[in-house]
């Protein structure tokens, strides 16, 4: 019997105890997951911020502390958890990203918002082919390339591009700022999949939208900042760029007056194109206890000086 | 330098003219293309049916006629058409409906309408993952099979149920009347691709849409008889079939006094889902032109016995 702690805030317990429970059956563990062990009886702590835990003293038996997070900022530096610490990193993630960026792309090319604005008239308008749709890809990181890569395989001819050179085996892969006038040219729908920093803030701006061919889409479920709000929109009502689906913004949730809810052109989803997910979370979560047991080296072993 | 002639209803010429040279370049055919060749120096026809020709007589020095569609039977027992004749199989027919089900089934998977109804409010709801959204195929030909490991290739759990048995990588397959049944009792979305013959008629029924879970969504790029009108319309209105994506109806166009048109569950799309496609059925005509040409068995062959 492995005693496994809960230690996260409560609404996360109805979430997580049913595929972390499933999980471990499908491991073989034979396992009593609970939020009340006694501290002194618990072989693993599933821990999340906000919750009850923040002194780790009493939890002496303790082999692991495995985070429901990727960010473990909160208890990295804390002094009485001794023991190893893993922080998550869910394959659901990106399966998540993929699905929704490839189901608005799909929605794109097949025109379904014409589709469900037209239920008064049948008026037959055949899309082209996916190969006859170039998409680019801003960004070419784990979540970039698995978008890029299942894109391409529907047939859509991929064009990646990131600050440094790549190759992708099916992707035509740009870099640099020459590269990005390239990636941009020929690019009907564009997906933003860059990471927020200095260099990558306002990516897309007047001169690089005007690249775009007229009636472009722009995809961003990467980061807010990406994108010049204020010449997204000049390009939107210039009808330049035709439409844009937005994930990700500078503030969060988007404020009520902010001009992207009411343009007709644009889409707002509210930052749900990742997310961790519970099925795939406890797999994680389950392979690590796995590894305890059988002193197998921990997956994503949280490196204190590094702080992550 | 071949002469081929394009003999095809005068609004087709502006449509495949472009892919047509296109694809003669890329097969490294010398190709002379037009509508008017003098009969007795054209080396093959590409044909399509309420065009200009009707007698094959005068075109002595012919090859082949090549028909830009996949039924022949206009000309298939014209006493004038003394040379081979080929059908069309166009690979992106198949593309497009591959395309149109991935993007149906993900808008469904994602719940794309109700972020587009959701325009006024940031209200987060992160959807499952594929992998816990079963989809099931009914009808397991070319068309099926194509969406079926497209689909579990994007991570769905994938049933397909097909009349006879059926062996395939990756999908459940379930056949006959009892298959059925279990392909449809966990299908949260279903999609019809069975052909229409007497034996598929309301496929879907009273009987069979009680056994889909509460909620379920169906799609039918099929034929329109599979399904029983009326019993889906029951189902929708109950509850019990959340929403219904139809591109295919037992008369076409849809008319306008349908119940479909204005149900608020129920999408119509105007038979969109599959289509001959020019830039691939091209690259066909192109195919048999450079078989042709070295004597080699022509592709899609019609026995003229057999009518197809």
């Amino acid at each position: 019997m492995i005693n496994v702690h809960f230690a996260a805030p409560s609404e996360r317990w109805e979430t997580y105890a049913t595929p972390l429970r499933a999980a471990f059956d499908k491991a073989g563990l034979d396992v009593e997951l609970r939020t009340d062990h006694t501290p002194d009886t618990v072989d693993y702590i599933i821990y999340a911020p906000n919750g009850p835990l923040s002194d780790f003293t009493s939890y002496t038996r303790c082999k692991a502390v495995l985070s429901l997070w990727a960010g473990v900022e909160k208890i990295v530096g804390n002094a009485s958890l001794t023991m190893p610490l893993c922080r998550m990193v869910d394959p659901g993630l990106t399966m998540g990203m993929v699905e929704w960026v490839t189901g608005h792309v799909l929605r794109y090319h097949l025109d379904i918002d014409r589709s469900l604005s037209m239920q008064d008239q049948w008026k037959p308008q055949i899309p082209p082919l996916a190969l006859e749709r170039p998409v680019t890809i801003l960004g070419l990181g784990a979540l970039g390339q698995a978008c890029a890569q299942t894109l391409s395989q529907l047939g859509f001819p991929v064009t990646g591009w990131s600050r440094s050179p790549k190759v992708i085996d099916g992707i035509t892969c740009q870099h640099g700022a020459e590269g990005l006038a390239q990636a941009l040219e020929s690019a009907e729908i564009v997906v933003l999949l860059l990471p927020d920093t200095a260099a990558t803030e306002n990516t897309l701006n007047a001169q690089t939208l005007a690249l775009l061919p007229k009636g472009a889409r722009v995809i961003n479920p990467g980061r807010g900042p990406l994108i010049d709000d204020d010449a997204l929109l000049a390009a939107l009502d210039s009808g330049h760029i035709a439409h844009a689906t937005l994930d990700v913004f500078r503030i969060e949730p988007l404020p009520a007056d902010h001009p992207y809810w009411a343009h007709p052109n644009v889409t707002v989803t509210p930052h749900i194109a990742a997310d961790t997910r519970a099925i795939t979370s406890a797999q994680v979560i389950a392979e690590n206890i796995r590894r305890g047991e059988c002193a197998e080296p921990y997956l994503h072993l949280v490196d204190r000086d590094l702080g992550y």
